[in-house]
C-alpha cells in the first residue's frame, strides 16, 4: 500500500483532488486497499478548508502533525495560486518532504506551489493553459511545456490544466498495477485512457497584445485581414516600413514568437473556430485561412496542437441552436 | 443568479460533486456570480460527510434548514447506492423539492435514488454502465438508457457513470448561457465540449451468465470458439440440439438478447481488446472477429457503441510495456 497525501489549501479546486483520489480510490475497489492506496487530505491549519467552488473539506492530517512517511504528495492548484501563495508552513513542509518521497506531483496551477518552494529550477514542468505565460516570467529556469497533458522531471510530476490531473494519476496507476487496472479504473470513471492531442487543443492563442500605435499593432491587424492570403515576411515589413530584418527582430521581441509562427498560429486560431461553430467543408476551411490546402492545414494542427482538424470538429463542435427556455413545472 | 443545492451522503462519490460544481463555478468566474450560480452542498445531518475515496465534506446546509428555493438539484452517486439507500430523510426531501424546482440531475449511480424516491417511474434515465442490470431490475416502469451520456424526462434530468455528471452540467451550461461559454468553461477544465460515441464505449459487454450445465452454456462456448467465422442460428440451434425456433426463445429468455446480437455484441468485445492491445490493422481485426469486413466491423461499431474502430483505438490504447520501476531518489 501507498500513502499519498493531497495538499489542500483555501480557494483550492476541488476537481484537482476529487478527479487523482477517485483514480487511485477505484484501483482500492479493484485491488483491495492493501495492495491500493492510503488517500489523505493535507493542509496548513486544521480548520475546515472551502474551495473555489465552494465545497467545504475537512483536513485529515495537519502538517507538522506525527505520520508515517507519504510516498506520494499531490499538490492541487487554485484560481488565485497564479497571482501568489504566502502559507510558509506549506511551502517549507514541500521542501522538506519532495527529496524523500516516491513522487511529488502537481495538479493544475499547483505547478506555481513547488515553483514558489523553489522545487522547479532546473526542471521541465507544465501547468494550465491560462496561466503559462505568467508561469515563464515567475520561473524562468524552469523549462515550461505547456503543450504536454503531464511532464516528468525527476520525481515531480506537473500536470496541465484540472482534469489533465485524471490523466497523470491514471498514468501512475499504469505504472504501479499495469495497463489494464489503468483501463479498467478509466472505463469506471468514464475516461479514455490516453487523450488525443495535447493541452493546447483546449487553449487559444495567447500571444501578447502589441502596445497601441506600435508598428507590429499595424501588422498584426494587417495579418488579421489578409489571413486567408499567402503572406510572406517581405509584405509584412513593407507594412511594418521596416528591412526584413529588422522587422523580424523587432515582432520576435514583441510577439515572442516569429512574423511566420504567429501567422500559423493565427490561421490555426480561426480555422478552429470556424470548426467549432460552422459546417463548412475542411477544404473550404483550410482556404478561407489560408492554409492553401487541406493537407496543410492538417499538417499545421498537428504540428502544433497534436490533433486533426477533423478531430477537433469532432470535439468541440457545440450546438448553437438558441438556448432553451428554462422550463419550470 | 440560480441557486444548486448538491445533495451529500456518507460514501458519495466525490467527482460526481466537484465535476458539476467546478462547471457551474467557472461560469461565475467567466459571468460574476450575479449571471451565475449560488453552489450548496445538502446533507440530511449537520455532521461532516465522508466520500467514498475519503474526503471529508462539511454540508452548508442541512434538510429541513430555512432556506431560500433551489432552482435545481443535483444528487451525486456512489458505490453502495445500487445495493440500497435508507436516509428516508433525504427521500422526503426529494419527493417534495422535485416538482418545485427547475431542473432536478442525478449523476452516476445517483438515478437510484430518485428510482427510489419513486421519481422515475414512467420516466426516462440512465446511470452508470456497471449498475444497468440491477437498475432494472429494481425499476422496471423506468426506461433505462444505458447507452447515452445524460439523458432528460420533465425536469429530471440522468447522467451516465462518474464524470458524464461534467457532460450533463456542460449542456445545462449552453440552454443557460449559450454554447460560448460552455466551449469557454469546457476548455478550462480541459475537457471536450462534446464526447464521441456514448456510455458503452467505456462498458464491457455485460450479458447474464448462462447457468452452468444449461444447453446455453454449450452455445455460448461455442460462439467464443468461432467468432472468426460466419456463424447462423441454425448452427447454433444444432449446438444446443433444438429447432431453431425453440433455440431462439430459449436463449432470449437466459441471454436477454437475441443470438445475432449476442453474435454481434462478443464480436465487437473481441475486435475493442483488440484495438486495444495489439497494433493489428483494422483489416485483420475484422476478419480475426467474424466481421468480414472493415466496413462491416465499423457499422456494427456505430450502431452499439456510437464511436468507429479507429477512433475506439486512439482514445484506449494503452502502452503496455512492463510497468516500470518504482524510483527513489
Amino acid at each position: 500500500m501507498k500513502t499519498i497525501a493531497c495538499m489542500i489549501f483555501p480557494n483550492f479546486q476541488s476537481l484537482d483532488v476529487s478527479g487523482p483520489l477517485d483514480v487511485f480510490s477505484e484501483v482500492n475497489t479493484l485491488l483491495g486497499p492493501e495492495k491500493g492506496y492510503e488517500l489523505l487530505t493535507i493542509a496548513s491549519r486544521p480548520d475546515p478548508v472551502v474551495a473555489s467552488n465552494g465545497m467545504t473539506l475537512v483536513p485529515d492530517v495537519v502538517i507538522g502533525q506525527d505520520h508515517k512517511p507519504f510516498d506520494m504528495v499531490i499538490i492541487a492548484g487554485g484560481p488565485e495560486i497564479p497571482f501568489g501563495f504566502d502559507d510558509t508552513v506549506a511551502l517549507d513542509w514541500l521542501r522538506q518532504i519532495q527529496p524523500r518521497c516516491e513522487r511529488c506531483c502537481s495538479i493544475c496551477t499547483g505547478a506555481f506551489i513547488l515553483g514558489y518552494a523553489g522545487l522547479l529550477d532546473g526542471k521541465k514542468a507544465t501547468t494550465h493553459w491560462l496561466h503559462t505565460d505568467r508561469f515563464r516570467e515567475f520561473f524562468s529556469d524552469t523549462l515550461l511545456e505547456p503543450e504536454k497533458i503531464y511532464v516528468r522531471s525527476g520525481n515531480i510530476l506537473t500536470s496541465a490544466g484540472v482534469t489533465a490531473g485524471i490523466d497523470l494519476s491514471l498514468a501512475l496507476v499504469r505504472e504501479d498495477h499495469g495497463a489494464d487496472i489503468a483501463l479498467q479504473v478509466a472505463k469506471r470513471l468514464l475516461v479514455v485512457a490516453q487523450r488525443q492531442g495535447g493541452q493546447s487543443q483546449f487553449s487559444p492563442l495567447l500571444t501578447p497584445a502589441p502596445a497601441d500605435g506600435s508598428p507590429m499593432q499595424k501588422v498584426i491587424e494587417y495579418i488579421h485581414q489578409n489571413t486567408h492570403r499567402r503572406i510572406q515576411n517581405a509584405e509584412l515589413a513593407t507594412v511594418a516600413g521596416m528591412t526584413i530584418r529588422t522587422f523580424s527582430r523587432y515582432f520576435s521581441k514583441e510577439m515572442k514568437v516569429t512574423p511566420l509562427e504567429y501567422l500559423e498560429l493565427h490561421r490555426i486560431e480561426i480555422a478552429k473556430m470556424k470548426l467549432e461553430t460552422t459546417s463548412r467543408s475542411m477544404k473550404e476551411i483550410a482556404y478561407e485561412c489560408g492554409f492553401g490546402s487541406t493537407e496543410n492545414m492538417r499538417l499545421a494542427f498537428m504540428r502544433r496542437i497534436s490533433i486533426a482538424p477533423s478531430n477537433y470538429r469532432q470535439l468541440f463542435t457545440v450546438n448553437r441552436s438558441r438556448p432553451s427556455q428554462p422550463r419550470r413545472s
